[in-house]
Parts: structure tokens; C-alpha cells; sequence
């Protein structure tokens, strides 16, 4: 299993870690646009992603600004809804929440830029799916994040084995000992506690990658990778799986599915607390949480 | 417009704060199921709560037990999820925790007692409502607390009116100065912060009423109160509503509405983070959840 014959998907090499998670957002939401129109559907048409820009505004008192560009795709047929957030964003973490940041002794400075998204498929067999790469600086320290992770609500073991493949297969370019580490993160990570039951099937997480020395091009080069090799990898398990049948029993466990995600990211999610403590945008915040879900 | 007309809802003058929590939940089960019972439904029968105990285990490391009894009602005709749930607990904090506990200071050990419960009607013009009314003592200190709340997603001033009218006459006779500051709580506290809007049109919350003297009784009569009135003018509300016609668009509004419950409930709800940090019952704790909802 290899993704060397895979359909090439290119980004310019020049791009500083902004521009390319902005073209990166591009990249991505023109492949799940074709994947969407590739089957039939009675009552939606093909999906397509809608685009917005937003700013934040330059004259609050934390000095904040930046901006980013938002992607959602509502009522597709394959995807009931998909979002791909794009952010850029300069500010200052509140004092409290900055004592937890590397490199914030000095100043409570920060500039954040990535990509997140999360894919909800509107057919139970297609796994629910999110990935995010980040690049933080601080006035001490810079460093790489992200991870991509799955949440089939009908598991399929070929799938999961597929995934974790791909993922490793990304790790291990980057370092032989990253997978097993990156792995278990996850595990850890997308642990809904107060339940005792993992988000999904995990992936990889990672944090911390510090820029030091030479390394920025190795870690930047990484972080490119985790990006598209999720979208091969997804693509490829969304397409195995499109065309499934289902009925109410699969919707329901669907529903209950995508409550227990709407759980984790509310009580437990990294990012969704780092933009409730950083005046986050609220539509990329919670463009993760699902057009329909259920607690019963 | 008064209440002293309202059939008597009658419990037992001899209970102690938790025989009366549990009693209560039976006299507000009963009644919601009769309001249940009086509209017709082509596809729903009238609903049934069904109850369930639960208890801790009282081999745990933290030294908790104690336990509780849920009631739900699922698929009714009025009411599309109703959850009553009635705990009776003892344990010990975790250490960091314990700091922001009054009476804590020596000990982490505490007991709780209490009802809270969640309503959603099907019917988008019945409001969603929630009433909790506990009773917490620490080594240092016992005290009182509670609130009820209304979240119309289809307002109607008349209703909002007369539930704050019903709240102001139970805080009346226990303190003619509660009521203006049991209602700013209220406002404050059901405040979903990142999106800058209350959860619903507010009605009473208050904490702390610290059993000091000889004040028991006044305190537990006023909790008493709170309960019965909520029920009288909760029920007076429903029965005006549900048979209001409506359609697609009510229906998507209070989905939405939902999720924003959900959100407030699981980001910043004071309730669910003493039960994530007190080894709570996850069905007790997460019954206030919407049956279906959307964030679409």
C-alpha cells in the first residue's frame, strides 16, 4: 500500500507556512468538491464550498488582527458538511492563559496561522474526518502542530488499517520514531474521559515541534505532508465508501456519533479553547460541530 | 396574575432537603406527563418517564458513593426529551477544585443533594425550560442553591412576562431584595460569552445561601418554593402553547436553538463541570442535552 501513484497534488515551493495553508485550502476543498459530485443523490445537487474572509478588528485592546477565510460546503451528497478554515491571526493571550505558552516569559505576543477542518459525510459508512497543521510563534519560541484524525460511525478495519498506513507512511519521512509517538498523542488526545471512549479511530497529533537550528525547512516539510497525505488517504476511504447503503438504524448511530464529537470538541478541544481564549472566530471555531446530531 | 388559584402540589412538610428533592421529582414527572397526555399526535403516544437508579461505586479510590435516580421521557407528544434527575451524593473534591469550594479548607469531602431537570417539547412555541435546586455541605459550610430558566425559541412576551412575574412572587417571600438579584444572576450566568447572547430570556439563579443561624428553614422553603412555582407556571406556559401550528422553519430555528443549549451546557455549565470533576453520572449529567439538533 503506497500512495506513489496517487494523483500528484502540488503547492509551490516558495510558499512561506501562511501561503500555503491558504492554498492548501484550496487544494483541498477542490478535491472534496469532485469527490462530492462524483455520485448520485435524489434531493442534493453536487456541494459546493462557499468562501469567507474575515478580519478582526484592528482597534480592540488587545492589538489584535489578522484574519482568515472560511469554507464550507452545506448539503453536498456525499459531505452534509464540510469546513476548511484558513486563519492568520496576530494578538496577545490573556495573561493567565499565556503562562502555559513556550516562550511567553517576556510578553504575551503571539501570531498563529493554519488550517482546520472537519468533514461530516452525510452516509454513516463514510467516516466522519479532521485534520489541522499549525505554525505558532511566540516572542521566544516557534514551532509546528497538527494531526489528522478518523471517526468512522461503522468501523471498517481495512479503513482504520489504511489510515494509520498513510499516516505512518508521512511520520516516517520525517523521523522513524515519530509514528509510534504521534500515534499514541492522538490516542490520548481525542479521549472523551468523563465517557471512557476515544473520539474515533485516532491518527496522528502532534505538538511542540520546535524551529531550532536548522530544521525549520525539515518541520515545514512535514507539515505540507500531513496535509496531503490526509487528503490521498481520505479520498481514497471516502470513494471505497460512498456508494454504501444505509438505513435509519446507521443515521441514528450517526447522529449519536456526531454528538459524542460535538462533546469532545465543546468540554475537551485544544483549538476551540485557545479561540475562546483568544477572541477566536466563532464560525471557524465551531465549523466543526455537526448540521445534525442527537443525544438519543 | 397569581398562582393561589393553581391546583395544590402537596409534599410533606417533615422531608429533609434530599426526600424532598425526591419526592419532587415524582410530583413534576406525574404532572408532565399529564400535560403530555392532553394533545392528540398522528404518530406519538402519550409519553411515560422512565426511571432509572443509579449508584456509585463505593469502592472508588475518591471514597464516592452515594447515587441518584434519572427520569426521562423520550418521544412524547408535547415533550420530545424530558430528563428529571434527582442525586443524592457524597465525595471528595479533587484537590484543585476544592479551593474554589466554600469550606473546604480542611477537607475536601462533601455532599450533594438536588434536582435538576431539562424539558424539550417537540413543539417549537413550548419553551425549552431547565429548574435545579441543590442543597451542598462541606466540612465548613452547608448552603442552598438553584435557579429556574426559560429558552423560547419562538418568544412570546406574554410567557416571558408571566414565568419572570412567577419567579418574582416566590423570591418575594423569602426576600423582598432577591428577586432584581437572582434575575441579574440569571442573565449573567446563562451568557454564551463567545457569541455574545443569553441563552434564553433568563428567569432566577442564585448560589450560596449559606445556612447560617437559624435560616434552614426559611432557605428550604424558599428551595420548596422554587420548585412548585416553576411547575405552575412552566405548565401554564406549555398548555397555552402546544397546540400552535407550525412547520419546517420553526422546526430549523429550534434546532439551532438546541445546539446553542448544548453549547452553553457543555462549554461553561457549572453543573456539568462539578459533575466532570466529581466522578458524576454521565446520563444524570448530560440529560439537559437535545434530543436532535443542529448547528446548520
Amino acid at each position: 500500500m503506497s500512495f506513489s501513484h496517487a494523483h500528484p497534488l502540488k503547492i509551490s515551493e516558495e510558499f512561506s507556512p501562511k501561503e500555503w495553508f491558504r492554498s492548501l485550502q484550496e487544494t483541498i476543498t477542490q478535491e472534496i468538491e469532485k469527490i462530492d459530485a462524483e455520485i448520485d443523490h435524489p434531493n442534493f445537487n453536487p456541494g459546493q464550498f462557499e468562501f469567507t474572509e474575515w478580519h478582526r478588528r484592528e482597534d480592540n485592546q488587545e492589538g489584535d488582527f489578522g484574519g482568515g477565510r472560511i469554507a464550507v460546503m452545506r448539503k453536498g451528497r456525499v459531505f452534509e458538511k464540510a469546513g476548511v478554515a484558513f486563519a492568520d491571526v496576530k494578538g496577545n493571550f490573556p495573561k493567565e492563559f499565556a503562562k502555559q505558552i513556550p516562550g511567553c516569559t517576556d510578553s504575551t505576543e503571539f501570531t498563529a496561522t493554519g488550517i482546520s477542518l472537519v468533514f461530516h459525510p452525510r452516509n454513516p459508512y463514510v467516516p466522519i474526518v479532521h485534520m489541522n497543521t499549525r505554525f505558532i510563534t511566540t516572542k521566544g519560541r516557534s514551532w509546528f502542530g497538527g494531526g489528522a484524525d478518523l471517526t468512522p460511525v461503522m468501523p471498517f478495519e481495512e479503513d482504520t488499517a489504511f489510515f494509520h498506513h498513510a499516516m505512518k507512511e508521512v511520520c516516517d519521512t520525517y523521523d522513524k520514531k515519530a509514528y509510534t509517538e504521534f500515534k499514541e498523542w492522538c490516542d490520548e488526545y481525542f479521549y472523551i474521559k468523563h465517557r471512557g471512549e476515544t473520539r474515533g479511530v485516532g491518527g496522528i497529533f502532534y505538538d511542540y515541534l520546535f524551529v531550532e537550528g536548522d530544521n525549520f525547512n525539515d518541520l515545514f516539510a512535514f507539515t505540507k505532508d500531513v496535509g496531503l497525505q490526509f487528503l490521498r488517504a481520505y479520498a481514497a476511504i471516502a470513494r471505497r465508501r460512498y456508494h454504501h447503503a444505509y438505513g435509519d438504524e446507521e443515521q441514528h448511530a450517526q447522529f449519536i456519533k456526531r454528538s459524542r464529537y460535538a462533546e469532545f470538541n465543546l468540554v475537551y478541544d485544544r483549538g476551540i479553547k485557545f479561540g475562546l481564549n483568544t477572541n477566536g472566530n466563532i464560525d471557524a471555531m465551531f465549523m466543526s460541530l455537526p448540521p445534525l446530531c442527537g443525544w438519543e
